[in-house]
């Protein structure tokens, strides 16, 4: 007997380190688990092992400066592993997708972050995508130092963790210029500056709208 | 006091497994260096440290399976690499680059070998290389049982030297049609099935048109 599944839904989460996303998708998790819906939660860059290992080379601090294009090949390249081999698997099984960064974070970092012409990560999108996108992607929005003060306890910072102070800020600015474009669009906008709980219930609000 | 300095030229060397690429790059060298030519060998995918660690991704023996475009942008985030920190570089300050396999193996590869479609491969050269090519790519051709045998004589066959006889054969045509396609082009198509006293007279004269 065969029956139809309803596809699950590919949602995404975004913001400077340490806004809470971590955190905050083992929430999603719990709240969407509680309604009997079934969840997969990932990252990227990774995801999946050789996906992973490119997240390795990605993060490692090194001697040799990482020209930029082939830094955005290889974000691209685990993108493309983890999405043809993990995360349309999982939507087709009618399982929800969280996940930690995505598309925008390239956008943010390589492109508003360190200066790439966004018009190639596009050409980069379209030829690993398609027109594949997230069904929502959730916006951590807060302040840069506070984003900043509570990544630190978590220990060593690694090779993007150490950039500027005004690098973080242009990556800030861009995701808030996402999430107010205006229009019916997937972003959703979320002030992560708050307590954990008033960052949940506006979770909750975005969370009652896609169920 | 400052000098012009003729920037160096780029040559690539194609061909099949055990087709003495290697071996004869070697000879290359050599026979430029008496010449008073100065040479920087090097290889695809790898190059630079970083490239080097894509390579070793590529390369490994894997349970997942691997995304053709995710191979395919990592074969490019370690060309990127390669171009822009070691072989414009070089060129610059007039050392000849000798490189052991460059795009025209993509193609041939993950082109014709696995089916990518070449349209792909070649907007991703032209985003990561613009209009830069090699000044002489050297075809070294055999009969796929010629360089399988000279091959298996170096001990433990990589991913890639796993793959079917039929693949080896798609290879072989490809890099034939290439040199084959007439006019004044790149390409120089050399019988590596013979002796290597042999293959090597055939080298001399290609070089001598380059010098
Ligand atoms: N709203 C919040 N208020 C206070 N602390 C928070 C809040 N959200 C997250 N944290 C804490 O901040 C640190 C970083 O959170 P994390 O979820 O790892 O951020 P990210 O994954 O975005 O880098 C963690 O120690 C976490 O417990
Ligand atoms: N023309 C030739 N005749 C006989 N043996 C050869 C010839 N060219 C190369 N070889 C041998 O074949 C093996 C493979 O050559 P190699 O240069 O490593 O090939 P490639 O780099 O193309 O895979 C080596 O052991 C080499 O000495
Ligand atoms: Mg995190
Ligand atoms: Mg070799």
């Amino acid at each position: 007997m065969k029956y139809e599944i309803t596809p699950g839904k590919f949602i995404t989460f975004e913001g400077g380190e340490g806004v809470g996303k971590s955190t905050n998708i083992r929430f999603v998790q719990a709240w969407l688990e509680a309604r009997g819906i079934e969840c997969r939660v990932t990252r990227e860059p990774g995801g999946t092992p050789l996906a992973e290992d490119i997240r390795s080379i990605l993060l490692a601090a090194r001697d040799e400066s990482v020209d930029p294009m082939a830094e955005l090949l290889l974000v691209f390249a685990a993108r493309a592993q983890h999405v043809n081999q993990l995360i349309k698997p999982a939507l087709e099984e009618g399982t929800w997708v969280l996940c930690d960064r995505f598309t925008d974070a390239t956008y943010a970092y390589q492109g508003a972050g360190r200066g790439l012409d966004l018009e190639q990560i596009e050409q980069l999108e379209n030829l690993v995508q398609g027109g594949f996108r997230p069904d929502c992607t959730v916006i951590l929005d807060a302040p840069v130092e506070i984003g900043m003060s509570r990544a630190k306890n978590r220990g060593q910072l690694d090779r993007f963790e150490q950039e500027q102070r005004e690098f973080f800020e242009k990556i800030r600015g861009f995701y808030r210029g996402l999430a107010n474009a205006g229009g019916q669009s997937r972003y959703a906008l979320v002030d992560a500056s708050v307590d954990l709980e008033s960052v949940q219930e506006q979770l909750s609000v975005i969370l009652q709208r896609l169920v």
